[in-house]
């Protein structure tokens, strides 16, 4: 049985065996330096894995998982235009290395490039992998439109910030499984459950991001905590806080986290003095619990001998014991 | 038999029929500013009377069709921002009239939407279908880079101007016939010629373009001549005085290309006070009419009727007398 070095050598093999730098090098260079600077690879890693798990041949759909992680950095990319991030794995964003141009076109060109990836398979799983892949690449665009819509909206809520980052995020997770399914021919059923599965993964996923900006381990999360509070972020904390407080706390909270003038170390504390006080961590911490243990129970429900899921099961499951 | 009327008929009915006003209305407000602005819909008019000169179904046709017609607009969508151009159509520019950050994202959701209508079709056109449409979006890009580099490259060559126009016009004019090909169920040779028809077209459009936006009728046009004079623009016009002209006036000619001093009516009528010496709208629209005669030539021999050919011919013959 595969575990997940192997799963984790044959995507880094696959890459490593893309030939990025072409003509012009002005595309291409941005492309390269954003496909070579690793990442968790989690997208194909799903893909290659839930492939595995219903029997499919792994050579059908390394081209597809490769696809999914393409596809994931071209919208890296195009993000980090709009929010005119300057970091990005601790490097310079391509937006800020190049310009804005060179980053949009480059996406553009990933975009397509994840297509051409996506469609190197046996023919007969063409229009399925496309009819669901497109879909998601509509709501991650959508997801990203809330996620701007929200920086200028007063009021949010729990709700609609669990919409938008299950079109940001989990859609994208969801269908990496699927597609996965897909090439491992599993039944609709089983390949709707997988879905389902991914888009309560990705929803703890990023619910853990979000605890991890504030109550990360510096060391291990590579940039400083509280980055999100800083950048005024309306995240699950925030949201789930400002829901908890006291209506007439609810102002100051407010007024508190959209301060630009305050000092950073000051403002982290304050917020956090706030949020320890509300017990946020425990109760979001909690919340992330739930969705993950969904996401267990739908696993568990898949009619495939459990042994043949621990690959799968420990992946998940160590991504949530980091703590980075 | 189907007039030119009737394949316009059915893409305008077929475009008003979509639902661009969807949810978040940031995203989709500008795709259906862009989608109804009008515009010649030169390609899904090419796929259509293809795919109905080989006989095939248009019902298959007419999805594949308008994604052509999607991502023809998204890639404007994004080339405005690249161009900072603020009127496209006689009307704002969607980076202009909203942001760029919009003109990014609505862009990007555009692209994914040309994906879900190319596929929208029988699935056993949609692998082939796909990797036409993949490899021409990628030119596509990578000839928008080229010409993004010809604005700060001194030296460029009619050659290395042409496989521009090649890769960021004239492939997708030839995979617009090519995918009609595909799904008349024309033979793969006939798809080829297709396809090389397509591109010796477009060339001639391009050149064509370049002839109107100094020679073209104002009234017509819709814009003020010269325009690409006044923005330093590296046309086949210019290209080809720079190789016509003695070496010793290259470096005059260049020089006053470049002043962005001189008054607009003044360096127009200077640049084409040389242009006229040197008779290049009759050398430039003969060479035109030697891509535009290839074309014809490759038309001509398809082992099909002359007069099922008919309608296609009369609407190529016509985008060739405009004067507009």
């Amino acid at each position: 049985m595969r575990s997940l070095l192997d799963f984790q050598e044959i995507i880094n093999q696959h890459i490593a065996n893309q030939n990025f730098n072409r003509f012009p090098s002005e595309l291409y260079d941005p492309i390269a330096y954003t496909m070579t600077q690793g990442g968790k690879r989690l997208r194909p890693l799903l893909t290659l894995m839930t492939c595995d798990l219903f029997g499919g041949n792994l050579v059908h759909a390394i081209h597809p998982a490769l696809a999914l992680e393409v596809f994931h950095n071209f919208t890296l990319v195009h993000d980090d235009i709009m929010d005119q991030a300057p970091l990005r794995r601790g490097r310079e964003t391509v937006y800020k290395k190049w310009n804005s141009n060179i980053a949009i076109l480059s996406g553009d060109t990933m975009f397509a490039m994840a297509y051409q990836y996506a469609i190197q398979t046996e023919d007969q799983y063409v229009p399925k992998i496309l009819r669901v892949f497109n879909k998601a690449a509509i709501e991650v665009c959508e997801g990203q439109q809330l996620d701007m819509n929200f920086e200028v909206i007063t009021q949010v809520n729990l709700d609609e910030y669990l919409e938008m980052i299950q079109l940001k995020t989990a859609v994208l997770i969801g269908v990496s499984i699927q597609i996965g399914a897909i090439i491992g021919n599993a039944s609709d059923e089983d390949m709707k459950l997988m879905y389902d599965f991914g888009i309560q993964l990705g929803i703890a996923f990023q619910i853990k991001d979000d605890l991890l900006d504030l109550y990360g381990s510096e060391k291990y999360f590579g940039k400083k905590t509280g980055g999100d509070i800083l950048a005024n972020k309306k995240t699950y904390l925030f949201l789930k806080a400002l829901e908890q407080c006291h209506n007439s706390d609810k102002q100051a909270l407010i007024d508190l986290y959209n301060d630009n003038q305050m000092k950073d170390d000051l403002k982290i504390s304050k917020v956090k003095a706030i949020f320890d006080q509300l017990q946020i961590e425990i109760v979001v911490e909690s919340i992330m619990q739930d969705y993950y243990k969904h996401a267990v129970e739908i696993l568990d429900s898949i009619q495939i001998e459990k042994n043949k899921k621990s690959v799968l099961f420990s992946f998940i499951t160590s991504m949530f014991k980091r703590d980075y």
